[in-house]
């Protein structure tokens, strides 16, 4: 499946959670499938931390394009035939605002200033990405979704849908998500967060014009969050203690251990050295990351995560603050996922019960942690298909 | 009970695991207690990442030390009348070699070359450290220890005396522990050192010479390490969602969101302000740590804890690497600690059992994470009282 990614302009200013006001802005959609002629069968698909309006399908020519890698971030999980099978649901794929990948961001020019936005691009929510979205949708004439589905961040942008539009969706998809962060959850983000804005090419986020890039900070921030997507289990397999493979090189500096090789490589006892194939991976991801992703873009998403909360007008009770929701949902969790735990799905699932709510839940055990969402598990797809089919498909 | 630190001047050359030889070294030692006549009353306790000799009582002028607080670390635990009875028991506390609170570190001159040894301080392992401390051992006239105790990377030195002078080691007392470190915890250690390392202010650890310090990767890895010695459930506990108290300044600044106050407060819509007061608990400690820890130190004590590994002469097996402990073991484990989990003591506990070994085993159902084992659970305390009472004290 080749695709194309659109532009979608909106000059009617968009008031923001904050307060602020964005004058005017562009998304950057993808679409799959074809939406049939009573406009029903529209699923959104909200993406996470690091992706994108690139879901599914390949591009034809991947080097033109800013994102990483030409497959969809969820290609797995929507296509032809496919979980989401696209044909026959017409399937939405948007960038938020603030992001880095096409939609109106940091990187992006402030009309006011004629300089790039940087660290003035104003704070976003998930509840303004959830608005923005519902003006796309009013700009390609689609009234109800017969979905909205995502993971962790997609799903908390899942689960707002159904409370700030809940005439406007009739089920909703929330894989590894929460109610909210919890403090490690919060934590983590600041680490991340205090790692870029400490990097002194960060230039209190004004980088662009400084002709610089934290790419330090951004490569820690991306370590920090490799490690809390896999599963202490799946790193003990994947890397467990190995040490990096000696290259060629290694081998000519460092001949005097290379001799004392035991079956599993002998140390370099060096403290700066990749030593174990663990740090080879982390410094790997990282330096990948700080290529493509834009801090400030690091920055407003993190954000975003800390600040979603739907109970807190609430005083804290989440029952109370769903009883909006008029959607059916469908709960996925993963056993070793500890960012967004089964138990914080399981209290979605309870608040969702005490409003009558119809729900079904799956706790899928699976070894790879939070990533484990991105994967092809046979029994998480299958609940996704068989939801798609018998109970979005059925009621349609 | 106040203590005064001593200082042990070795002119005997240390030759390390690494190949590489120490030719000259001073150890920091407190003692607490008397050494009984037959000098066989004697405790040997190891410190952990960030701590020191300075184990227990309080110094009569904090502000002449270079070490953070005035009481010492393992003061609820070692003292008169304490779990480890300071009136039954001689204890001394030692700071290893590399540290940066008076034994020989990477802060002090290295003879060849008159100058700081930065990062040419030599690379220091858990075997090491047991060596030094042997040797001080014999500097001091004993020959056999009653106990030797640790938490932590403490209780890796105290399994490691076992294996390394099995015959001068009575009992061994090994808290929150583990025989070697997972995946994820050399991931963190990792991050950590990366931060340090490319902080421009560490001019590959040489920074005294530039009359810089690496503030800014000191914070971000001290803000991590904390992250991981605490529990989620503590975290949320002490800081949940709880967002930072306003301050006057704030109240003046940003009087408009004042007024929509809630119960918990409002947000202020930023990405680099504190905004949760965990945020605020994690960038104080960090502030604190970065001013007092030596960055060196910091690469090398991670680096230590990431090597050790006594199973890996044996391809693995645990069981074969402790055959040589004639030690009996006291282990304790907390259910909260996921950095040292109890899964990586009752691995320990397993080996020794095939190996015959008397332990005595422990796992205190406590919130506090890998902390616990500074605090004073009453249940934790009891243990460690009634083995050094009973057991130790029994075979004396």
């Amino acid at each position: 499946m080749i695709v194309t990614p659109q532009t979608f302009s909106f000059t009617e200013p968009l008031r923001l959670q904050s307060g602020a006001v964005l004058p005017s802005y562009e998304l950057t959609v993808e679409t799959y499938g074809t939406l049939n002629a009573e406009r029903t069968n529209a699923v959104l698909v909200c993406h996470a931390l690091n992706a994108s309006h690139h879901v599914a399908g390949w591009y034809a020519d991947a080097g033109g394009q800013t994102i990483a890698r030409s497959e969809g971030w969820w290609n797995n999980m929507i296509g032809p035939g496919k979980p989401v099978d696209t044909d026959r649901w017409f399937v939405i794929g948007v960038n938020n605002l603030g992001s880095c990948f096409g939609s109106t961001g940091p990187t992006h020019i402030n009309p006011a200033t004629g300089e790039p936005w940087g660290a003035d691009f104003p704070v976003v929510t998930v509840e303004d990405w959830v608005n923005a979205q519902a003006r796309l949708l009013d700009a390609m004439g689609i009234d109800t979704l017969a979905a909205v589905m995502g993971g962790s961040l997609g799903g908390m942008q899942t689960l707002s849908w159904t409370l700030q539009y809940p005439e406007r969706v009739r089920h909703a998809v929330v894989v590894a998500s929460a109610p909210n962060l919890t403090a490690e959850n919060i934590a983590f983000n600041e680490v991340a967060r205090r790692a870029i804005v400490t990097d002194p090419d960060f230039h209190g986020g004004h980088y662009l014009r400084h002709g610089t890039l934290p790419r330090r900070g951004l490569r820690i921030a991306r370590m920090i969050g490799h490690i809390t997507y896999l599963s202490d289990d799946v790193m003990n397999e994947k890397f467990g203690r190995m040490l990096r493979p000696r290259d060629a090189e290694a081998l000519l500096d460092d001949g005097a251990s290379v001799a004392g090789t035991t079956a599993e490589g002998s140390y370099r006892y060096s403290t700066q050295d990749i030593e174990f194939q663990i740090e080879s991976y982390l410094r790997y991801q990282g330096d990948k990351f700080s290529e493509y992703f834009d801090a400030n873009t690091y920055l407003l998403i993190t954000r975003a995560l800390d600040y979603f909360d739907p109970a807190r007008s609430y005083e804290g009770r989440l029952s109370a603050a769903l009883a909006r929701a008029r959607a059916r949902f469908l709960l996925v969790s993963f056993t070793t996922d500890w960012r967004f735990s089964p138990a914080r799905s399981r209290e979605m699932v309870k608040a969702l019960l005490e409003n009558g709510r119809a729900v079904s839940y799956c706790e899928i055990d699976a070894p790879h942690g939070h990533d484990a969402f991105l994967l092809d598990d046979p029994r998480y797809h299958a609940a996704v298909r068989s939801y798609f089919e018998h109970t979005v498909g059925g009621a349609a």
